[in-house]
């Protein structure tokens, strides 16, 4: 398994970095401001991406995309991910991205028409809406939203939040309960949900870390009730949304961790500039520190050794599989959180009382990214997964 | 030394554990939406603590306070600093609690009674301007803020920020450069300023992590435009900036460690009734998790034997003074800081996304308290300085 | 509590230093070689320590000791703790000093007189004999060896290991099963048996970590087969062995984790002083590197840290009870055994290759005491000691 | 760049695994005891090693190896990295394999016959005698041995320690000072020097924590007292003695890095065995606690992460060379030998008492693989390699 970029690819690759460099006089809109207000600009940008071919690079050719393999998309959600817009910019933003994948595999002619057209040509944007408030998002099984069929349709009621870009969607992909007495894998439904349904409420959008956000940069609490949609709009067969939700995690988790390597890459630069010019005296550069050097150092290495670690997982699941690479995907989630997280401490303190500000896209990092550690499983789920496969290799006693 | 607090201190402790729990209601306002908006239930509170004792822990009896020594303002600060609000509704916040005491020490008659005394009465609020953008924050003696004599007045230009609390602020005391050519730590005078002064100029409130706050939560940046004032509101001789700076440091500390131990011990209650009460699965609570308890148990060590470092530093500062104790006094400021920010992680991280929400006081933490390790001289500088100081005791080579 | 040595103590404590630094040229004699090798300049130390009044610190006046509290006595302990042999010297060192405490308190006059007597005098040592080699040391309550009752006798069968001190003893206290059926608190019981039953047999000195070690510095692996010893050599009731060992545990924890302070102390000492004195090149002493000075910087906070806590659970147990003070007894335990090895390996790191070497008390420390983390409880039993009882003051749910 | 193995290699590595696995009986003969009571035996395993296609991996074709890339004896050296005596048995064991190197690289027709072919044959052992303990083995530059020419001879003086092997060696390639007025890399030479020569004094093998060892597992303190050898015995140029160790820099951190990476294998394989197999109480195994399975998740992340990060570098020197790679050369020596030695450390403590005995090979790593973060530069100096070459990217101000 090779892992660097073919030479096609680094084209690509190299487009990317010219795009990305481009975002950052619009980060400070967004991110000082608001999604909305940069509404132009972002629209702006997105059709630039489209123009240099970098439009929807996690799909297929024959639906628009640029066909690459796990691993070439790896490659390319780093160097997007070095800017908080990048994935937006070029269509492969969660949870559209995922959305996308979902569509593009478990849909009807129909659904795909109606839903996953308007989504791969960037005109509307959607969300999924699983976790639960009253439940813990780390047990993706225990869910308390219903989905009852009545007639031709489904009815939903109950509430979800971290709901992420709910504000503005055109629809929702929702996890909800089919058979409350099935086995707990086979208890829920992925549904689609239209947001002008009557019945689908956006309560507000979650502040995180003291941003509330809006349209896409947001998180959504929605509350269903008595939400009523046609049966034609159920993903696959009844009780299969868990096993649909898995289906997308391979693909998905590279997208994020290589995302995350951008972070820590942006974040590691960010870094290394201040370092040399900032000053503590006249003519004595943070970077002459001998602490600030352990950092960077130490930051290089663990951001090299786990970009290799995403990569390798990427190019496994290629070859064997998602199913196959499952102890590697849970391993990468935990290990690329962390690494990234404490790039981003580090790039903060060498900033100091400005790297607090939102003059930096780190507070952007440090406020927004902590979620790493806890959305799509927290550490601790992960880690058991890992330890679990890991001992199966020695005894039969493992679970 | 006895740390333990003596019966009257327990009474105080009482009414201030009290007088916090009653706080919770109203940080959800202040940490949600703004200060101001919550100015009337605030001066209620304010009028409650004068009420039951607890107003101006900090200051001598003299002037109204309740006359504690250090350790014993050390014990009340740990309470008060279990809210974000504790120490304002006692008037013995930052960096009003400091200015006090600067003016208490150091001001003139005419001084105390134009500045000092609305302060106390809490009829207004100050700031302290220190801090500048395009100099290191961790090198107090290189500021590039001038105050050129003229006649009978100073006229300051410069830029400061992280004057934090000039929002709203009676006046301000900045640190000028009133002799470049002096020695390094002999530049520098302190001066009040009225921010109603002609060429005191409010710029803006720096957004840190994405707050910008608003009155006394919040972080000015400040220029200062041929603004002049009588040399009467110079504070002690000039040249005398820095070593007052230092004068206050001691006290000041204790007050901002103690306050973290406070904050470290509301994210470990937080992070305790969390275990017990979310559930993973029906009848299985986070607090089962080996993991949770491993993260209980080295919270509760770690805070520990901080809070009884701090404390027993507040006992050499009484005993011994500031001076003699000030290895221990930077120790104090990068241990502390580093216990508290661990356990609001890990409490932050037992919430999962909840704890990444407004709902809990731990997103402030995340967030607002970041700035421990950087505010008043970075963790680097402070283990610098102890590192010289115990190095001393070994040889002569330790410069 | 006052936390600081009397005046009286601080004239044991300057003995007590004075007589360690004596003990340097001895500690190479031991560590290089044997313990057997310096057993008359270690008789002859252990007279200048009864000849100076350092004799048996943690025993009561009434049978020839320092009469000192816990408090106190875990002051002595982390000055004799800074040399491996400084417990040794004054005869309180593990495992005699636990043994003496349990004759003391449990013993009838017959054993005090034949048993006590002699390990008070230092005319013999002893041993004491829990952890088996097929039964996890962290659950004590899980033996194997038994001891029958027959007729007047009881007779022993198990194999120990980590019988500190086997080698040499004129007896050991052995922990063995008196009843099987009965609740797991209550099936075994201490019995004293002199290592020149037939049937005691020391199979070896267990290697650690390159260490066989000989004599009191040594850790038995010993068998016992058919050894009979008469009644009236059980200690307490039948049943109270677990109860017993309990017992000793608070004053035992205070004496290894000041101890362990001591080896923290002189770690510390030979990092600074080898930092000073080695050159990296002509006139570029370690000590001036920045990530040299962050590590003493980082050491000295938690030594001080981790000193205030033992000595503050020191007085809790004085003033409240050991049983009382478990939290805490707990919490120590893992705290300061981490503290200590930390401060260690940074030790060992300045050293360089010389800190691997004989050459230094740090190889002794490295290897030695690991076992830190390990015997009497692991961390990982500990910290869920004291996570169990601190989620119990938040709700009934908690085990 | 493909960093796995090929088919061809596969086979290699398959029979380095049985290969391994068959000494672990040997191995308890040497850790327990003595390198030279096991002479027989590796001399029988060696025979094996060379029968079955294991010798000399790390060497080309024509000199009877196995002509390996870099990458591909990096594989080989993971293999047999797993036993203390893997790399021994295939006579590509430090410092021999360094100094096969030298002499096939830099040596003479003469050189070669009379010094390499024995040691290709493994006829005899060889050392490598640079550090000296009055000065500082992270500036390799700064030597006080001289060589001092004198007619057709050179005569060295000096004291060297950590000289590997160097008892029972048949020669040692000495790094002397042929010209201290030289600029700093070239005032040292390579010379050979037969241990027989009179002035070549074996004064000690130098005890690392505990073990002093013997033959080739030990670290040898050397007097060059006069010690006369024929100029004709200089490896290179006069002066190139800093430059000829660099050049052998590379391939030998992957050697090294690889080799650890077994190490920490093996850990874990012992760790997750342990685990299964040792019960708390009837029943409950280790595996089941949820700390050991952390421990378990964060070693097989780090250490795979690891691997791909040094598999990658020797992917690198075989396509650009090492002088490209420095700066992975640097960074893989810290960043794996503290992976390693984490790894070891939760190994140990998984095992508890008996993770400390000489039972499993885990004492032997705890201790012997220390060095780790010491040898060929401590971690420190690497750090600032990498921080230095890193720096350079983003700006003139780097040094």
């Amino acid at each position: 398994m090779d892992l660097s970029p073919s030479r096609r690819l680094e084209e690509v690759l190299g487009k990317a970095r010219g795009l990305v460099e481009e975002l950052e006089p619009l980060e400070r809109v967004v991110l000082g401001g608001s999604f909305s207000a940069a509404a132009d600009e972002l629209e702006a940008a997105r059709a630039r991406a489209r123009e240099i071919g970098l439009w929807l690079p996690q799909m297929p050719r024959e639906v628009g995309g640029l066909g690459l393999s796990v691993l070439e998309h790896g490659h390319v959600s780093e160097i997007l991910g070095r800017s908080p817009l990048g994935h937006y910019v070029c269509n492969c933003q969660a949870p559209d991205a995922g959305n996308m994948e979902i569509l593009h595999e478990f849909g009807t002619a129909e659904q795909k028409e109606r839903f996953l057209a308007p989504l791969l040509a960037g005109e509307v944007r959607s969300c999924f809406s699983m976790t639960e408030p009253d439940r813990a998002g780390s047990n993706p099984v225990w869910l308390e939203t219903r989905a009852v069929s009545e007639g031709d349709d489904y009815v939903l009621d109950g509430r979800k939040w971290f709901t992420s870009g709910a504000d503005g969607a055109a629809f929702a992909i929702v996890m909800a309960v089919t058979d409350p007495a099935a086995e707990r894998h086979r208890r829920a439904t992925q549904i689609l949900v239209p947001t002008d349904t009557p019945g689908f409420e956006l309560v507000r959008n979650v502040p995180v870390l003291g941003h509330s956000g809006d349209g896409w940069a947001s998180h959504g609490e929605v509350l269903y009730r008595g939400c009523r949609v046609p049966r034609a709009h159920r993903l696959g067969e009844e009780g299969s949304g868990f096993a649909i939700a898995q289906a997308r995690l391979g693909p998905g988790r590279i997208h994020h961790c290589m995302r995350w390597i951008g972070v820590a890459e942006r974040s590691f630069d960010l870094m290394c500039r201040r370092s040399l010019e900032r000053e503590l005296a006249p003519g004595e550069p943070l970077a002459d520190r001998q602490t600030i050097r352990d950092w960077i150092a130490e930051s290089r290495a663990e951001i090299d050794a786990a970009r290799l670690l995403v990569l390798d997982t990427a190019a496994r699941i290629d070859r064997d599989g998602a199913k196959a690479s499952r102890e590697r995907i849970s391993m990468i989630k935990y290990h690329v959180a962390g690494v990234m997280l404490s790039v981003v401490d580090r790039a903060v303190q060498v900033h100091g009382a400005y790297g607090l500000t939102d003059a930096t896209v780190l507070s952007w990092f440090y406020t927004q990214e902590r979620g790493a550690r806890i959305y799509d499983g927290p550490d601790e789920v992960h880690k058991g997964v890992v330890a679990k496969l890991a001992l199966r290799r020695y005894g039969p006693r493992s679970d």
